[in-house]
Order: C-alpha cells, then sequence, then structure tokens
C-alpha cells in the first residue's frame, strides 16, 4: 500500500504557502510512525484540540472561473481540502483578491454569526478586503441534561454565499467552493482523498467531457469527499467498489444496518464521504465514476479510478483509446 | 430554557376548539410535572395506548388556497399538528366545507381501506358531508414468528388525495396538508414544533421572499418536521445546526453509525424531523434556513431561525435591513 | 401464509429454462424444508459458497422494447430476478441476440474488468455474438490490518451499458435492465419478490396508466425490490405499509436507529429493497403504491398492491370500477 500520498500532507502555515500544496491536513502531520510490514492497523485520527490558522484568498482564474487558494495566483477548483479533527480551532485569515464582495460559508462546523459569511449577518468581504472566520468543532458526548450530543465529524464544505446572489449562486456557480473533512479521535485515516464535486452539469466545474481523472494504486486506502452543488440532482456512482451509507463510508462492524451502495442521490449542498481500498476484490483496472442520470452521464459528468498494480500498469488502459 | 410553548398545548377536544390552538398534543397533556431549576432530564414520551378524538374541516382560505383546521374559519397552512404516542388510536371527525370532494390521506399511521382517503377505496367526503377516518399506531416488539416488527414511531404527515387529481395534486397545491409526529415511549419531548413544507417553489404555501421566520431562545429544544410536496426535488439546509439522519434526528449514542448532517435531499411526500437546542456551539442571531437548490432559494425559499437571547434580543438582527 | 410461491422458483440451468420461470433463485432451492402450522421462524438463507451457472439473452421485443431473458423469445422487462447469497460466483453465459452491440453491466457484485460491460473496458458483445460475465460475492469479515469489510449483501441491479451511447442510455430506455438481490446468510427469506423500476416516467416500461399491479395474500412475507432509471428522480411510495430505511429495509431489533419510512426518493441507478407482511396491521384491500411526485403519479405512475384476504377475496376492489 502506498502511503506516501501522506507524506505529501503538511502542517498549516509557513511551509505549506511555500510548497503550494492544496491542502491543509490536521491531521496527518500528528501521526507521523513509520509504516511497519504486513498488514499493520490503519493510522487513525489523533486526538483535536489544536488551534490552527490558515491564510485562503478567492481570485479569479484564467478563463472567467473564480476559486480560493492558499496562495495568491494558485486558486484551485475546487479549493483546498481542509481537515480537521473533532476539538480542533481553526482561524482563516481571508482576503478577497476579487473586485466584488465574497465569502466564506462552511458547512457542518461551528461558527458565530459573525464567521456565517452571509450578508444576512454581514459576514462577507470587500474586494480588497480580509476577514478572519473561525470555525469551532466539538466531540460527542453527554450533555448536562443526559442526553448525547453529536459531534463535528464528517463529510462536508465551505463555499461563497454572496456573490451574485445572496445565496452566492454566482460564486459557487464559478467555482468558489472546497472539502472539509472533520475526523473523530480515531477515524481510519486515508492514504490520500479525492474532492469530486458535481456542479451544475459539470465535475470541479469541467465541462464537456474532460472531467478529472483520479490515480491510486490497488490496496491504497482511498477517500471520496461528494459534494453537489448548483441546480440539479445527481446520483453518484462508482464501478468496482462500494461503500456504507453512514458517517465514515465504513461499516462499524457486525451490527451496523447502514446499506452498502454504489449509487446516491444527492442534492445541492449535500456531501458525503467514503473510503475504499482500491480494487478490493475486483483488481486494477480503469473503473468509472460518473453521475448515473443519463443525460448527464452522456454529456460528461464521468471521469476515470485508474487503480494501476503494483508495477504501474493498468490492465486493459489506452489512454489513446477513444473511449478513455 | 423555555418550556412554555408546552403548557400551550392541549388535549383535543373541546378546550381545543375552543382556544383555536393549531395543535393536538396527545402527549404533553400527559407530562405535566414541573420542570426542576438546573439541567433535569428532557421530559420524555409517556406510554400510548389512549383512544382520542379530533374534529378537522376542509375549507377554503382567503385568496383562493384551501386548508384544513380545527374550527370552522379558522384554517391554516399547513393544516394543525397531529402528535400521538404509538399505541393511540386517533378518529377524526372530519367535515368538507369545501364545495369539491377532499379527504385525508395519512402516512406512517395504520388504517384500513375505509381511512385511505382515496378515490380508489371509496374513501373521500363529497362537498357538505363527514367521514370518520381512524388511524391506530403501534409500538415496535416481536412478531409470533420471531421476526421484529418497526414501530409507528416517526415524522409523518397528512394530505389531501382526491382534490384535482386522483392524487390531490390540486389540494395539494393549495394547502390541503399538515404533520403528524408519532413518539415513541420514553422519545425526548421538545419544547415546541415548526412544520416547514417545501411545497412546489414555496416554503408554507408563502410565495415569493415571504417564507416564514421561527423564533426561539437559546437552549430551547426545538423540533422541525420537514414535508415536500409537489412537483419538485430541494434540499433542506439550516445554519449553524445540524442533526443525525436517522429516526429521531437525535444519535441514540456514540455507538449510532448516523451521518450528522445539516443538509438533505428530499422530494415530494418525503418527510423527517429532527431536534436541535437552539443556538447550541453558536450562539444567538438570525441563522437562515432554505432550500439550497440556487435557484429556489434565490427565488425565495429561504426564511430565519431567530434564536434570541435569554433577554429576548437577537445579535446582529434588524428586522429593517433589507436582507432580513 | 401463503409460502407456496417460494416452490415456484427453481435452480438455475436446464429446469428452469424449461419452465419458464423468469428467476434465478439461488437460495429457495436449498432451503426444502416443509412449512410447520402455526408461527414458525421464516426461513432464512443458507450459507452461500456455490459456483452457480446461467444463460442469458438480449433481443427485441413485441413494439419496439429490448429485454433480457432466460430463453430466446421470452425476454421479459424487467429481465429476471437473480438472487444469490454472500459468497456464491455466477458465471452468466450471454448470447446477444439483438443486431446493435449490447453488454451487461451488475451494480454491486464483484467483477473483473471483462465483466464491467462498458466499452472503456472491451466487455460487450458483438450482435450474434456470447460472452461470459463472471460476478463473484463475498461475506463480510475483518481484513488483515483489522478494519471491517463490508459484504456483498443488498438489493441490487444489472443493465446495458452500451446501447444508444457508452452509458447504455438507449438500452436501459427500451428495457435492458433486471434486479440483483445477494443475500447474507441469515437473512430472511421472502414468500415472493417484486421488481418496480422506476424507468423515465414509466413502471417496468408501461406507459400511461398501465403500471403492474400486484397480488398477494393477507400475512405473506413480500418483497419489493425498487429500482430507478433513466432521467428523473421520483419518490416511491406505497399505501398501508412502511419500511426501515437500511440494508434489508427490516429493523435489525430495539437498538437500530433506521428511520421507518413509506416514501424514499429515489434517483438512476440506485436501488433499495424491504419485505413487508401483506396487510399487516391494516388489513385486505386494494392498496396503492406510486410515484408521489404529483405529475408523475398523475401519468399513470401507480400500480395496485392488492392483498387478498384467505379466500381470495379483496374487500372494496372491484377490477371493472374505472378508478381500479
Amino acid at each position: 500500500m502506498d502511503r506516501r500520498g501522506f507524506n505529501r500532507r503538511m502542517l498549516a502555515g509557513g511551509a505549506m504557502a511555500a510548497t503550494g500544496v492544496t491542502s491543509l491536513s490536521a491531521t496527518a502531520a500528528r501521526a507521523p510512525e513509520a509504516v511497519a510490514a504486513g498488514d499493520p492497523p490503519p493510522r487513525t485520527a489523533p486526538a483535536g484540540d489544536q488551534v490552527r490558522h490558515l491564510r485562503l484568498y478567492a481570485e479569479e482564474m484564467a478563463g472567467g472561473g473564480m476559486g480560493y487558494g492558499l496562495e495568491k495566483g494558485r486558486a484551485t477548483v475546487p479549493g483546498p481540502l481542509i481537515e480537521l479533527v473533532e476539538g480542533d480551532t481553526l482561524h482563516v485569515e481571508f482576503e478577497n483578491a476579487l473586485d466584488v464582495p465574497v465569502s466564506l460559508h462552511a458547512h457542518g462546523v461551528d461558527y458565530d454569526t459573525a464567521s456565517d459569511g452571509t450578508a444576512l449577518n454581514r459576514s462577507a468581504v470587500e474586494p480588497g478586503g480580509t476577514r478572519t472566520y473561525t470555525w469551532r468543532t466539538h466531540a460527542p458526548g453527554r450533555r448536562a441534561d443526559g442526553t448525547w450530543r453529536p459531534g463535528s465529524a464528517g463529510y462536508w464544505h465551505y463555499h461563497d454565499h454572496v456573490v451574485g446572489t445572496e445565496h452566492g449562486t454566482g460564486g459557487i456557480r464559478k467555482g468558489l467552493y472546497g472539502g472539509v473533512v472533520v475526523r473523530r479521535k480515531g477515524d481510519v485515516l486515508p492514504d490520500r482523498t479525492f474532492t469530486v464535486v458535481f456542479n451544475d452539469m459539470t465535475v470541479n466545474n469541467r465541462q464537456g467531457h474532460q472531467s478529472p481523472d483520479f490515480r491510486a494504486t490497488v490496496g491504497d486506502r482511498v477517500e471520496f469527499l461528494v459534494i453537489t452543488h448548483g441546480e440539479y440532482y445527481h446520483t453518484f456512482h462508482i464501478h468496482g467498489h462500494r461503500w456504507a451509507d453512514n458517517r465514515t463510508g465504513l461499516l462499524t462492524g457486525p451490527d451496523d444496518p447502514s446499506r452498502v451502495i454504489d449509487t446516491k442521490i444527492t442534492g445541492p449542498a449535500e456531501s458525503f464521504g467514503f473510503q475504499v481500498l482500491a480494487g478490493e476484490h475486483v483488481g486494477a483496472g480503469a473503473w468509472m465514476y460518473h453521475c448515473h442520470v443519463q443525460s448527464h452521464s452522456d454529456m460528461g459528468m464521468a471521469g476515470l479510478f485508474l487503480v494501476a498494480k503494483p508495477d504501474g500498469t493498468i490492465p486493459g488502459y489506452d489512454p489513446h483509446d477513444p473511449h478513455h
């Protein structure tokens, strides 16, 4: 299993900005122990309780898009993946490099109205301005009244809430969105995470038949974070792989009654995630993922999950084949 | 925590009709004990096993709408919330004050074909006519063959099934719908329940930017019952609050694998519910709820969950602000 | 309870072909013990570990449709139901009797790229050609690294992936689809299974008001397998019956937090299933099932679940009534 993906993740702050990585991992850097030979238990999320800082920019991109990035001139669509552990607090020092007001609205995390990212709560940012958005997270536990309080863990996301309309319809359409994963202490960590955003009729704003491909090696623990935006409902489907329709996408054990699925209906602002072992039970190959609404896949909402053998080859896969 | 909302709920029958309340609570009136200081356990649903009676009217409303009400001339959209406990039986003495046939069809509860509320089963009511619809409910338990029988508990609803078409398309469009909550003995009781119906492009049939606002005080245990009707799918989203995607919206404990969410796709005749502690982890404020399909929110499917401080103020909220 | 339905299911192979049954049951034939009087425990799925063979044909049907069948000239829409138990392997000897390339793509089961059924993986079949598709299944268990591996059990389906477009849009539209049920050892077996496919605006490709009716006797353990295909989202609803929104549709016991529902939103290539005891708590009658998107039911996506008394009568049901 290739766990090198993990080492490419870095702590937030200067090192990340310097190297241009596009992911803030609050978890990986705190689990540095070496992987032993054989089948060791997978690495798991440590306890969270850190106060973290991140700079984030909103800016225009070539071709008329808009994106979030960790450095000026390096915005991506989707924006950088932000990973936290329950208990962490994140301060996002946000700069608006666009020429219209923009904001940062998050799903799943805890925030005061000052970090709501809406015009309603006067928490957008004027062109050239900066604002610190604070996201808090919390572990589950018992309330004083004895009832059970859920934790923040989940597959979440962030997006603009003001460009174009009071609901950020224009900003989201142009690419102002990204993923957030909040882990629970003990959650299994993936080797890598792929963010798939069904935004109107595109995947990650790539129109037509240019949906992104994702690469892994057989046995990699691959995490998919699937987010929907825009106007339409979709059904996310992946060939040869399945997941549990619950919090983590992994069954908790033999008593977990969750449905195991390979297709899921989803609509704007929903998000879910899951981990698979690449090629488990099915082997290496070019495995399609696509929206299963027939006109959507026909119009190009389909890409490949390319699972290579340990020697790097992908059986039956010819990148020059017109089907690929 | 403000539990006064509860005291406004009353037993079905004369008292309710006399006071014009629009909720039949089969639960609150049976849990009258005082709330002690501090953090006492929340009140829970008692055992159900009562036979209850309710008068219900269908009538025209100002502006061309139709509604259900507990008294003539007092119909509301949504119609009165009906709460039961598993084991209860409810007889609804229903009068049709419209000039077209109308019916009452319920989801989730047990009924013979005579209470199906369909033309198919000849259980609609002619103009000026009356009919008693009987809904039964049952607790979960083991069947004689050893398998597990689910109970009736859930967030359900009722609606017309005959106006306009054999599926009640015209009646539902005009407002003939309401919520039903069936509780299980031991279920945590809310301080108040808000019914949100996404009916075509409206919330509770309020078109344009007139979706209802809902008010609570920090710490109130607020229940949302979300129902969809009509033609379109929607994604219900609320800012600053989350819930578990299971029967009650509350996690049963640390082993509950349910996803915690703040956005959920939903389509016609689906219903779900959940409880939140108003402002928990996020504080008082004007928190938006809206359909997250971008064109739907832009067209006005958005309202406010107004969470006040104990002194009644709502930080940052100005009802005269054009954003509000 | 009528368990005779079960005896009509047969082993795959010659006997099935000879009698024209349209279901491959890998389970029933291995649980032949007689049903005792009283309320015996329901029959359950045996351990799976068999290698099975099935011949399957794709061919044109009268009226321009296409279908899968176990014998030439006997294709049906939906195609034959295929039942397996976790651990089974199925070899489908597939013959293309159409005049265009066609394929067989399955959801939920394990297959190499050679059995993917896509143009991408060169696993379609030319007109007149044959190909063996191999589907494997597996039980849940612990991986070597200690994590929990889900099993194959679920309500799944198969369909063409190449007619018309690279996603099989034309083949699916014309009827090239069918159901797959993978059971877990110990899963409760139904008396009969009904496959309901919402394909565009049809049920099982029957347009207008010709949706199929399904017949049972009070107390029968009836299984519904609900599949969606095509372009639109739908909400499956059935009157008088409910199910758990989990893997089996049956609660695992009192601690199962799953929502009990009678309406579920679903989109293309999703599938789910559940068992009900016909008429439990509600009695015999003509119970509607329909898509609850109002225009869809009005256009005819509605049929009947006809639950007879033990004497064969259905109270209130007159097949000559225009409402029926």
